[in-house]
């Protein structure tokens, strides 16, 4: 009998009829002979109207052990009318919360991580024949205060409860049908794709395809727990990410790139003349994150008069700050000029095909020179060629390499 | 260090600014020297908000687990502002959950009832001085399934608390500034008590003085836990409700009676012509209370000719079936004749001082007199007398009554 665990998201969950669906969903599944354990989110609007009251008591922040008692509510409240929703359709279910399924978390309020889970209560009742219904986003710690796990944090409970129960598949729906090679809004043409690995999703993800939390891929890659996205509205089959590709997809690995992810939150900011000594790029870059900001990209060239240029990408948000920073260092450590951008994107081919075949990268630059794309960054990994380009470029950037590597093809059918 | 348990209603916290108010009114004990556990309820309306929720799941009723799933969660929404509020006034302050707290109760959902509580998490706060936030209305079972007490169950939490931590004085703040001689709406003289009886107190709450909810009551008076009644709004001493009155209170024990009660939602059914034998009082109550119909006061008289008439009074909603019971049962038993009036009131007279006094209720009975009420029922206990009368003459009997007794003076200053 397959074990399924499924989550359900805020918006899946935001009014009193899509619960109902929900439930009517889950039915299905229970009459196709399969468990069913349900992870669900607040419903969609709650969490704001919860963090408002927060506000409204004049502490800010909020003190983080109470924020995590008002915020864990949300989804008290969905477990709640889930399982009633399901009774009512003949369903026998058992909603539990994040304390009393006993998901134990560190003690990091608002952003807790898991450590371990006590499925005994849930293996009893799937025994039983019942589905049951899990607070997501939610735990407790040792001592017995409760915790959440931060955004996306009810898909990490999703995997780590497939995990804990060794769940034939962890099933996350959302508002979209599964995870594409690249924006449809962008591409009309992008091709769900039938299946991804973890390695893949993590840069789709990371790069701003955002249907799945980072975290919920890594974990789920951990434990290796096969991951499905599917759409909580529509019929389909959805991606399924795993780790291995079967054999008779094996044989049609044609598939190199997978997806093209982008990300139009990027800004780059670069401090010539700076002189080439040992650890210069270190003491420039500590001064950016002291300030907490992340940098992405870094690039480095060597000047013929013994100096260097120093050029990094940050997020958009950090544009401002992080000229500031540069032009104070710039005093100190004598550099030339600091010149920044804040019209950029990044452009990036993902594929763990990249890694047997050559020649991607030079493909990806002849489609760029083509249209006439100049590339002011360039940066790769085993499964990933990033390039940054003027914003203006990123439609036409992108669709040109949608075509040029025959992503609107299924290789997988 | 006095310890203090207080508890503030639904009203009392209905809003941001009001949990805000509730904060800085307990900084004022804290700063006094006090220790300080806090019970509270749902914000006002969050209740009804929870129970729109459930109904709209279409299972009616909700099934009872996971309808305190839902319910619970208002409570906990409530401790976690408090809590955030006290902190942002300087006061260290810490959450509780009915679960957390470790409120055992019985497995009656929607309705349990307490059994124990494990206090050593809020001693260990207090120690440390901080103020302890307790979740009220809520519980747990032994298999740590989530439980709520019902109604007014927020002032049996407080009630149990104060009995389980010896507490000094359980507080109840709510929107009337105490317990009162009678309804101030009906006699502007009324007066507020400084002191009552459990027992007084209990005859003057099932009479219609809704202050406190009667199991409240019970329970402090089981465990001898001084409760006092407050107003959330105004400064004041409220109602202090115990067993004894202190000795110098004793002295002048000329007090006879503490207030007048009285009861609008009256009707009275009369059997007459019923066969006098064995039983037949029993056999003709019992098609009532078959329909789960409270009888209240009962009367039966003997008439010459071998029958008797039972009279009988029950709440004004379930007039029409009671009536509709006797025309039936007349049939079966043969009686003569089943009349009913709708339009009768109860008055009660209320005090421990009628134990050690007569003439108590012929004074009552000629204050009627002289109005020319006429009395249609009586009926006495150790600490009170009730009499029904009809609607058109409450007002008039209770203040006749009010003024016969001396209640708007205050014996005990």
């Amino acid at each position: 009998m397959p074990l399924i665990v499924q989550k359900f998201g805020g918006t899946s969950v935001g009014t009193p009829e899509r619960i109902q669906h929900v439930a009517t969903k889950i039915k299905k599944h229970v009459e196709n002979g399969e468990q069913i354990v349900v992870v669900v989110s607040a419903m969609s609007g709650e969490t704001n109207r919860l963090t408002e009251l927060a506000k409204s008591m004049g502490e800010l922040p909020p003190t983080p052990r109470e924020f995590d008692v008002l915020l864990s509510t949300g989804e008290q409240v969905t477990i709640a009318l889930l399982s009633m929703a399901l009774h009512q359709i003949g369903i026998q279910a058992r909603s539990y919360t994040g304390s009393q399924v006993h998901i134990l978390t560190d003690s990091a309020h608002n952003k807790a991580r898991i450590l371990d889970i006590d499925d005994k209560n849930i293996r009893a009742d799937l025994d039983l024949g019942k589905v049951v219904v899990v607070a997501g986003f939610q735990g407790i710690d040792e001592f017995n205060n409760i915790t959440t796990l931060g955004r996306g944090g009810s898909d990490t409970t999703a995997v780590a409860l497939a995990a804990a129960l060794k769940a034939d598949e962890c099933q996350i729906y959302t508002d979209v049908d599964g995870v594409y090679t690249t924006d449809p809004r962008v591409v009309p043409q992008a091709r769900r794709l039938e299946r991804i690995t973890f390695e893949e999703m993590l840069e789709m993800a990371s790069l701003g395809s955002k249907v799945l939390q980072i975290r919920a891929v890594e974990f789920a890659g951990k434990y290796n727990v096969p991951l499905r996205v599917l759409s909580s509205f529509e019929e389909g089959e959805g991606t399924l990410i795993s780790y291995d590709i079967d054999d008779k997809d094996k044989e049609m690995e044609s598939a190199l790139i997978s997806g093209i992810a982008f990300n139009r939150d990027e800004a780059k900011v670069t401090i010539t003349g700076v002189p080439d000594k040992p650890g210069i790029a270190y003491q420039i870059l500590d001064c950016i994150s002291d300030k907490n900001i992340e940098v992405d990209m870094i690039i480095q060239n060597i000047s013929a008069d013994g100096t260097t240029d120093l050029t990094f990408t940050v997020h958009r948000n950090d544009y401002e700050q992080s000229m500031k920073i540069l032009n104070d260092a710039s005093e100190k450590f004598g550099s030339k000029e600091v010149k920044g951008d804040n019209k950029i994107v990044k452009i990036s081919l993902v594929g763990v095909g990249m890694r047997s075949h050559a020649g991607i990268a030079s493909q990806m630059f002849k489609v760029f020179a083509d249209e006439g794309i100049n590339i002011a960054m360039i940066s790769t990994s085993e499964i990933k060629i990033s390039v940054v380009v003027e914003e203006k470029y990123l439609e036409l950037g992108v669709r040109a390499l949608h075509e040029s590597f025959g992503l609107e093809q299924n290789y997988f059918k």
